[in-house]
């Protein structure tokens, strides 16, 4: 699969194949780029400016042109990006050139939901086995997945060579989840338990906690009621003491 | 309201409160550092080293040290944080000495996960309002809460004096709720739709895009796979061609 990409960037003869060394925060970026090409070309387009796509994506275009630079991207002058091409270079980059398999570990609420995501099939990933703890939920059928038993783990795991895991346990017991997953060859872990993983230095581990978004967006009112006195009454009274060091 | 704020940071007799001016990667990590503080003092801990609490929350010493310092909090030489008063600052600045009031609207897979995130309630926050357009939906009990028919959410966001919201509509329909939210007052929002949201400057978008998030591990599986070929057959053929530079 996905011979023959990348004719716009050809490396040195005999050179060793060289990655990118992309900063994190354009690895970060680089998705947002691919949905919204993916959207500019369902809608037809077949060029856009790096100020179309950057408005489309949500950043500066001065950021944008930056980030493609670094894949060797700079758009032809006066007509911009061609659409397939830069989609094309962006999913080779981030691996997507082939659908990986994912396995889930922890089918409760946000598990469930997970696992019925129907934007992970979408956008190249296939999720292939289903893992609870609980004895209750084993059998369970979920978006024509069976849930098997936790024990069975490392076995699947290394059978179905899955590099890329989801925990969505609770916090407790994430990390004993996170070593059976390391031990049976797992490298990248989407984390959703509210918990720090320890793992080797060859694995990559991304974390979302919602509540820390909502944190977040918590200190942005905090800092904005600060500014200004909203209308409407809507600070409470329990936050207007004060606090020492 | 919010007279009296900072004693730990006192402005000019007579200034407007000052509050602090904080970089956002210190405001992302303030609640990683809250969860730590919470797990040690749940554990009994009094006090703990810089060292200590930046292995627990997963970041680096120095790192944690000049983001406590934002805040006015230099710890004791050979004592370190007091964890109770580091938790007081922290959730004070982070506006978490009052449980916010938050509305969700698209109570489909994700949504009806997220309404019921035991997380969310535990660490300050507590869902008010569910909404959905879909009238199979309206009137669906979920955590104690009845869904409401979307063309109810203006009404309600203003009654409930809401600031915050949670969007997990489909992307197609997130705009047009976004407008809605902020028309009736909501100044955050945390967006699970796959998208980017226009919303004027005084409004704080935060985005959480599940698929996102596994391409970005995608891109260090492919990374990985270029640098070394793994043992057991782990990388599939199509990923092993060259990149250029």
């Amino acid at each position: 699969m996905s011979q023959q990409r990348h004719g716009s960037t050809p490396g040195k003869a005999g050179a060793v194949p060289a990655f990118p060394d992309l900063p994190e925060a354009t690895i970060a970026r680089l998705p947002e780029y691919l949905r919204a090409l993916h959207n500019l070309h369902e809608g037809g387009a077949d060029t856009v400016s790096s100020e179309g796509l950057a408005a489309a994506a949500g950043v500066n275009s001065a950021k944008l042109r930056k980030d493609l630079s670094h894949l060797g991207s700079y758009g032809t002058r006066g007509v911009g990006y061609d659409v397939a091409l830069l989609i094309d270079q962006i999913e080779y980059i981030l691996g997507l050139d082939q659908r990986r398999a994912v396995c889930l570990v922890g089918v409760g609420n946000l598990g469930h939901a997970l696992a019925g995501y129907a934007g992970f099939a979408s956008r190249g990933f296939r999720i292939v086995a289903l893992f609870d703890a609980d004895p209750a939920r084993v059998g369970e059928q979920i978006n024509g997945l069976t849930v098997r038993h936790i024990d069975e783990l490392s076995r699947v795991a290394v059978e179905e060579a899955i590099a890329i895991a989801v925990i969505a346990t609770p916090a407790g017991a994430a990390q004993a989840v996170a070593d059976d997953l390391v031990a049976a060859g797992v490298t990248s872990i989407l984390n959703f338990a509210p918990c720090v993983l320890t793992v080797p230095a060859n694995v990559d581990v991304r974390k979302v906690d919602l509540a820390i978004e909502l944190q977040i967006l918590s200190f942005h009112e905090h800092r904005k009621a600060s500014l200004t006195a909203l209308p409407g009454g809507r600070v409470a009274a329990g936050d207007q003491e004060a606090v020492g060091s």
